[in-house]
């Protein structure tokens, strides 16, 4: 039985409908980031009216703080950050890579130093099962081994059947209770070791796969070769998560491969930094051009920033450093990757994917206002530190 | 004729509406501020839902930024920041105190070096008035000019004498079209002085009276003293307005003397560094206590934070810098006050104010969690420096 049922189909791509616990996700599907229990500035029923059916939490940050003890006993994570939709659950696995110096790793699991009070940390895969489960996850992810981005063909394969070995050992611990356990495929940036750990995911039988490790820095046709040459051995039956992912272009790149759910912690940076994600392209807010702008930032959207404010004011609020301005611009930009979703999924059910990626392409080359130039005025930036973490890890953009 | 329909009273203490071209106002009320155009975090929905029927901005920091002009091409304040209820505007006379380094005073008015860009800005009284006219203000503040606690009764006779004559000047460009214009009295710290400061602008005729000059340090007793001094000599039909103001126990003080509005910027400010405000005083989330606290801020508090989140959670989003932490306790602590303000209204047509604030006092009195002692764990401050501005004179109480 699969949690996933497909609809229609364009080419490669794919959109349907999975089933959680706690409710459906129409997929194609971008799943906004809530590292610590709550996606940057909004409050749950925001993160609804975005769009959003399913958001991402990271177990690893919250196993630290404020521990798992606590939001089991406040009910699990739904309880906790008042969200009663879908929630996936990162294992940590990223943070072996985005947080290297406080992580070590060894054959039995991963040990992190806690950048918050120095206590160890100590996850072996079938922990990493178990933490989610306890944090009330619909959607567990395995605890794998990434590779950076330039590490030799040495590194990447002893990291993928480390990955593979954590794998059998994750699915012989599957949380059962409805939640879904998803695998993650690795292989550095070669299509041959990708096809072979696709391969020995695949042969688990999880409810999903998760395609792990691309998105670190390689060039667009490599992350397209990688994952068409993952994405081909895996069972057209179960779900596809893209870790990680990205600007308009990557994502509907990525839904043409056949991939069906995303993450990105892109929406509520950019905002931070004034930039507003538009079919245009960025807009920054630190452009003086739009001091006197009385025009919403994109004409029609549906947000609340756009259905109501200016980019004369909402650049006002940025420069004034004013909380509300991260806000809104949050608000505008989980809204667009969602409506971006949902067009990849009409499109698709049309048979028009094609013809959706060469429009928003077009759009892309011809931007009206010449680009995203950044003026002098306000360097050095004086946007306000809002939320800024002060854990490396979070900078990564997989959740 | 004047705008304010008094509907019962309890002893000095009145309740009633005040009519602007915006709409009405419940008096006694609570105006939550928004220097910069925003109440910090909030959107202009949650500040109605909080029980504000007013808010207050502050025509000296918009002036200098985002511009006066701009505002105006904008459609006004309320089309710019998307608020359409009414709206107070400040006049920059208390940056006269609060500013003093970047403020220069003469006979005709007062000199402003804009922290953001080093340009000057001369205001004059009728410049004043014109300006907040132009940002489409309801209650237009004249420019006055106010003493720190602890000037010698020389400097604050100047000043009185000199906020008189501004006050003369204010009147004699009123400017109309709805808009209401309250004078300000001022008088320091003796009564003989605050009687013949409020003698000299109840002469004046304005639609509302503000009380100036005070909440900068000095005790309670003295600002009831000077506040009933002030209030005897005001015209019973108008309007009365303390400017910055405060605790529950303060402005339950000053509502027993008469005074209909008020404005602080407590409710956002303590909001940034943690703290709810509650009828058992100052809760604040830095104390271990509340880790693993799975009750709500205030048992049947109907807002926001209340009806949803633990003290728990709260906690956890304030330890972790999250934006939402810094809106959550804002929606609480305004609607705290707001409260206050309407179980203030409800009990003097009760003909109970007496009982309201001895029950009040009782509670804080008794608080049942020994008090608002900060624990070490988090210090020093970990908070998120969020929405801070750069400008020394946002710090005030007075807008």
């Amino acid at each position: 039985m699969t949690a996933l049922t497909v609809e229609a189909r364009d080419g490669a791509a794919r959109t349907g409908t999975l089933s959680t616990a706690h409710g459906m996700v129409r997929t194609p599907a971008f799943m906004p980031v809530g590292t610590h229990a709550t996606v940057k500035s909004l409050d749950p029923d925001e993160v609804r009216a975005c769009g959003a059916d399913i958001l991402l939490c990271n177990a690893y940050h919250l196993a630290l703080r404020p521990g798992v003890d606590l939001i089991e006993r406040a009910g699990g994570l739904h309880s906790f950050m008042g969200w009663d939709g879908p929630i996936l659950t990162d294992s940590g696995g990223f943070q072996l890579v985005s947080l290297r110096r406080v992580a070590t790793v060894d054959e039995d699991g991963a040990t992190f130093v806690s950048p918050y009070d120095g206590n160890r940390l100590r996850v072996t895969p079938e922990e990493a099962v178990s933490i989610q489960a306890r944090l009330d996850s619909d959607i567990v992810m395995c605890l794998d081994q990434p590779v950076a981005w330039g590490s030799d063909s040495a590194a990447v394969a002893a990291a993928s059947r480390r990955t593979h070995r954590w794998a059998e050992r994750s699915a012989m611990v599957h949380p059962g209770d409805g939640r879904l356990l998803f695998g993650i495929c690795q292989g550095g940036f070669e299509a041959e070791a990708r096809v072979a750990s696709a391969r020995a995911i695949a042969a688990l039988d999880f409810d999903g796969v998760a395609v792990g490790g691309l998105s670190v820095g390689e060039p667009l046709a490599t992350m397209e070769a990688m994952t068409a040459a993952s994405v081909a051995q895996l069972p057209p039956d179960r779900p596809r998560y893209f870790m990680g992912l990205g600007t308009d272009s990557e994502l509907l790149a990525m839904v043409g491969l056949g991939i069906d759910m995303f993450d990105c912690v892109a929406p509520t940076r950019l905002a931070r930094s004034g930039a507003a994600m538009t079919p245009d392209g960025r807009l920054s807010l630190r452009r003086a051009a739009y001091r006197d702008d009385l025009r919403p930032l994109v004409e029609g959207c549906r947000c609340p920033a756009c259905a109501r404010f200016s980019r004369a004011y909402l650049r006002h609020l940025f420069v004034a450093g004013e909380i509300l301005a991260h806000r809104l611009l949050s608000l505008h930009n989980v809204t667009h990757v969602s409506a971006l979703m949902a067009a990849a999924r009409a499109a698709i059910r049309a048979g028009r994917l094609g013809t959706l990626r060469a429009e928003a392409e077009a759009r892309l080359r011809n931007r009206p206002d010449g680009g995203d130039a950044v003026d002098d005025e306000l360097a050095p930036p004086r946007a306000q530190r809002v939320g800024a973490s002060r854990i490396p890890g979070t900078l990564g953009s997989r959740g």
